[in-house]
């Protein structure tokens, strides 16, 4: 089992609800995608590149100021629930943690990181740099993740073309490399039925809707990342400026959306979020699936202010920790413990005992 | 309105759970049909005539012992809101009540009630006498509405036949007159999926079973009730021997029921009737058919001991306060308030705060 405490600040730190707009944006997220020259790219690196590549990358990590102290996870010699663990936390992704049914990690497969900014290496490109900050705070994302790309590009050969910008493996990537993404809850839109509008709206500007776990995955509990589709021809100024403004605007109609709750059905609105909260309170038996469903509920009841004494730091914290892998980790348990669905119960209880007003 | 305090003791002692089996067994209730000689039966029965009944009936009740201070409630003089209330109290059926669409209570149509029996006047017989109790406890009940029957039967010429018993208006009532009915909590034959086949077997023993409410209401929240079908042939000793038999029996399949749901899945009903407790403690709009069947799931985590600190009483009090008639007294609101489903979340919410440990 991985000690999270390795992680600097336990990963943590975009769930604590500081960022603006945080009851309606839990998260921003930047992600830019390097790869060094001399190396061949993406699937068909062969095992002694890879290796060679996260050589590379602790040695510049070390080198530097801003990962000194970097913390290097191989997701190719982890377990799965470790693994699990980290993909939970918002660290890797999927493919890199070798998730999926019957894959495993890749040779060289690692996450390297650092206090606020994480390194993907060996993923679809060599090095994925990410970072991640609360509520809506694209500037702030960027900046750190900039920083290190910055010094990580005078310590390691980029990729580069003069033309093209960064090269990447996959050529929806080339340019900036730039993937910035919220995530943010939009049950306002959800339940006055315009949310099929507004995430149409969205790919017309340029912009990807997913779930909770990016690509493929499915929406549940109201909750969507929104992320830029394109990452050539335009600088990573513009890109953030365009994002913003769309996200800026997303959130404003999911204000919009949840006045006009109040106001046209205030009662049926608190009979649902009471309701999530009345379960949350006292199931004995929870799948994730309905957790976020009802943690999206009490959410919602927060941000109107129908549910007093609950704060959203509770309700991420809950989000994070109600994960199979997070779970079993906290209590002692296997992964696959059949019984988790009664300890998610036990350990809801436990945490809104404790922490509502 | 009428003042519910002049029923002696509200009509509510067989609320109060201290019967035998109360947690299973809700409430044992007698009815003896019985008729006048010289006046016309049921339907046909003029307004003289019926009128008639009833101030013979009224000079009956003050003539003798047990039914002196009883209170005469008018039926065809009440507003609906006042008639739905005694028919939610199980004072009175339906018809006479006039509760059906369209109907209205026939003139003469009234309740005679003392300290633990009522007489509907003029309903389909020209007087049914009816008594419930707590718990399973038929002959209590039975003494008691026997014993004012006997009195009565001193002061007024009920029709009586060598052969065939008391006449009824309906052949079906003929002999005896007597309906002994429970009402019975049978969640753990349902969850076990073993309701049907118990039901089949009460058909063929000569019991009927119907919803909470009587003849073609329907069974909401695991509430049924069980009655004898036969009047004629029997003694009433003989009937309610047969009735105790066969119930006892069926009391004794549903603690098994329970007893097997505690073992191959306790987590699992734990889980319902804490979720059932849930709702009903935080939802903010309830109708009353849900609050049942809610309560039907508590009631049970009560009887299996899985939720503490909670009366049985309670549960009992819930079931007749939030009926609408009820509910609308209580909190000074009109019968068809739309906001009743919001008052009785409140109200539910409310008792729960003060009652539950």
């Amino acid at each position: 089992m991985i000690d999270l405490a390795l992680l600097p600040d336990g990963g943590m730190h975009w769930l604590d609800a500081s960022g603006p707009k945080s009851s309606i944006v839990l998260s921003t997220r930047i992600r830019l995608a390097r790869n060094l020259q001399g190396y061949v790219f993406g699937q068909r690196a062969r095992d002694n590149d890879r290796t060679a590549i996260l050589t590379r990358v602790e040695e510049a990590a070390a080198a530097g100021e801003r990962l000194r102290g970097a913390v290097t996870f191989r997701l190719d010699q982890m377990e799965r629930p470790d693994r699990q663990l980290l993909h939970e936390r918002h660290l890797v992704s999927k493919e890199l943690a070798g998730l999926d049914r019957e894959s495993r990690p890749r040779p060289g497969a690692a996450l390297v990181v650092g206090a606020s900014v994480g390194v993907m290496v060996n993923e679809e490109d060599h090095l994925r740099l990410h970072g991640m900050r609360s509520g809506f705070a694209l500037e702030e994302a960027y900046a750190e993740v900039e920083a290190i790309d910055a010094e990580l590009g005078r310590l390691l050969p980029f990729a580069f073309h003069g033309e093209f910008g960064y090269l990447t493996s996959c050529p929806t990537n080339v340019g900036t490399g730039l993937r910035a993404s919220v995530l943010i809850h939009l049950p306002g839109l959800v339940l006055t039925r315009e949310i099929q509008k507004v995430l149409q709206g969205l790919t017309q500007v340029g912009l990807t809707s997913r779930g909770l776990y990016g690509e493929g995955s499915d929406v549940v509990g109201n909750f969507f990342q929104l992320s830029n589709q394109t990452t050539l021809g335009k600088s990573e100024v513009e890109l953030l400026d365009h994002l913003g403004k769309i996200v800026r605007q997303v959130v404003e109609y999911e204000e919009q959306a949840r006045e006009v709750l109040l106001k046209t059905a205030e009662l049926t609105v608190a009979d649902k979020v009471w309701r999530a909260y009345g379960l949350l309170r006292y199931a004995r038996s929870l799948s994730f699936e309905e957790t976020m469903n009802l943690l999206s509920g009490v959410r919602l009841g927060v941000g109107l202010n129908l549910i007093p004494g609950l704060s959203v730091y509770t309700l991420n914290k809950l989000l994070i920790f109600t994960q199979p892998a997070h779970l079993a980790a906290l209590e002692g348990r296997p992964t696959g413990d059949p019984e988790l669905p009664t300890v998610r119960a036990a350990y809801v209880r436990r945490v809104l005992d404790t922490e509502a007003a």
